[in-house]
């Protein structure tokens, strides 16, 4: 029987643990967003959130904050407790020597170091332990973690901006601006909130961009550049940012190479004639990368829906049509032959951001890598 | 000064006035929705509105209502009453009969045969008339009509159903279906709101489309049809459903000219390699289609946009990607070479319409023609 909703049910305390979650600050990446609440006598007796890679983890947070109280109580957290040495000590180990008596996590670890590990480890020492209160909300606030730790590949958001009718550019390649000042600066935002920045080579040589948040305090994303042959020029701003990869191949000159590698570029080298994508984001999972924002141009975002590699799209409308065939799409590619082939979304919502209309979606699970 | 809102102000009763305009069962088309209130001591005395062509006007309907109590009352109508003898006797003969004091009426009418003519009448025989008051609905009311008297073309509303960027069809040509019957059944709607349908010669050949509401009751459109060379076949649903214009070039054979008709078909005959969408709109409003609802295909809306002639756009959008630059695009044609001659829209309403997103706007002033 599921427990009855009261001001002291166990989902008030898990909601209490979400909301502990969220008050991060900044991204805890490549680490889950995670809060967790110690109930004693119905009484709240500690509090704890996750502050991102190398700090504690939440359990230990409320644990500390509990002191002695938390013998005999009640442990209420959105993610399963870890039972592996990573960056710090396990959290059963902790949650066993202050005498817990039951654990309720809102979802499994992806990670496959605990992956259900946690759980059974409190359980064989007697603990009652109880799993999925608020995993719906625990999943959706971890969803880039989620990705990260069961595919080992970063979370990725394709950003586009177009015309009603699909159009980047007209047929002319004129693009500045499809849409006003306010959706860009939106558009900017969601650069705050991934860890990397990716665009194709000729994106950066004819619009030069910046790619950063450009907003006091956010975290500056990697910028990542996909550059087969490293026509990317050193004093381009992607490169001056302090913060910039460079995909290339083989075939790209090694004095070239080495230029960018002086300038401060990290350039990441792929046989073959042209970056492999998927290699790329492996790699860049292994470097701790787990949000990626794709920007463009077409051809580039059409290899990422051809290799199902898109988890969201972030789509901003703008009330224009442009016409013709000739005038540049948002996604080319391959595309799909058939309508059963094509990328669906679900998960819908539309905001207004400036004259443009922000459509944000998911990408079904059978269109997903 | 503006009169007080108060359960008794004028504008109270415009506000009545254009509830009743809206009763009009079906479409007053070539006429516009009008309606009327008579008010005298505080008391409404009569009421009124439109039934379409050839019936009376509202003015009319409300005077009968009052009858002697008319003498001395104030009149509201959202259109400026007509002096001139249509298919009906002028109103402002009636209203001066009838011994009214005071007209308020919403807008100007746009027949050039009346135009500010019918308030100057009344002035002239001493009434108290003002102008104004509930403009902005009665233009909304009355969008189409005013479009089709003030340039004698038919108000175009360009509907389209798109994957989210853009596509109309797959790079193979697939489109059955984009959007899911629910999304398809609510176009179908909009069939039932125009007068005619218009598609290109391809989309027959290669969809076969009924084009009608196909909802009991409402009013079947006429199917339009650009068909240069007449190659649609005689037994086209279009052409069974008895309600079917064709518009194609003195290039035609006279010999399926001559069978089409036999079959009911109404042809109109232009000089010229193409049908010249711009005369056939002008002789399409000549024989009173005041509202026209385009379909498609890609090239037919490309050609309406690219002559400035589309006055609103109804965009399904399915929650989709197809990407290629090979899929087929809602809006071909010349195009936008520069973003300031793009087509820009304003009166944004986005509505959910079964897994899609409905997107209607208005082509702004300076893009019309």
């Amino acid at each position: 029987m599921r427990p009855r909703t009261s001001p002291r049910s166990p989902e008030t305390y898990m909601r209490m643990a979400l909301r502990l979650a969220r008050q991060c600050p900044g991204l805890p990446y490549p680490n889950p967003w995670v809060g967790c609440v110690i109930v004693r006598g119905g009484r709240v007796v500690g509090r704890g959130f996750h502050h991102g890679a190398g700090t504690s983890h939440a359990e230990v947070e409320a644990l500390q904050d509990a002191g002695p109280r938390a013998r005999g109580a009640t442990l209420y957290v959105t993610l399963e407790p870890c039972c592996h040495h990573g960056r710090t000590p396990p959290c059963t180990d902790s949650i066993l020597r202050a005498g817990i008596r039951e654990v309720y996590y809102a979802m499994k670890d992806p990670n496959p170091l605990v992956a259900g590990k946690g759980a059974r480890l409190l359980h064989r020492h007697g603990l009652r332990v109880r799993c999925g209160l608020g995993s719906g909300e625990a999943f959706a606030l971890n969803e880039m973690f989620v990705k990260f730790q069961s595919a080992g590949l970063p979370f990725v958001t394709a950003k586009v901006a177009t015309s009603l009718d699909g159009k980047i550019a007209t047929r002319t390649g004129q693009s500045k601006w499809i849409t006003d000042e306010a959706a860009r600066s939106r558009a900017r935002r969601l650069r705050g909130e991934h860890q990397a920045v990716l665009v194709g080579i000729n994106t950066v040589l004819s619009d030069d961009p910046h790619l950063g948040p450009r907003i006091r305090g956010a975290k500056e994303p990697w910028r990542i550049v996909l550059d087969s042959r490293l026509r990317i020029p050193p004093d381009s701003k992607v490169v001056k940012s302090g913060k910039c990869i460079v995909a290339c191949t083989t075939e790209a000159s090694p004095a070239k190479k080495a230029r960018l590698e002086c300038a401060g570029v990290k350039v990441l080298s792929f046989r073959g004639k042209q970056v492999p994508i998927r290699a790329l984001l492996r790699r860049l999972a292994r470097e701790e990368i787990i949000s990626l924002l794709v920007e463009g141009g077409g051809e580039v975002l059409g290899s990422f829906f051809d290799l199902r590699l898109v988890d969201r799209v972030c789509w901003f409308l703008s009330p224009l049509v442009l016409g013709s065939v000739r005038s540049r799409v948002a996604v080319a590619g391959t595309g799909a032959g058939k309508l059963d082939q094509a990328c669906r979304l679900q998960n819908v919502t539309i905001e207004k951001a400036g004259n443009s209309w922000l459509f944000q979606a998911r990408v079904t699970p059978a269109a997903r890598h």
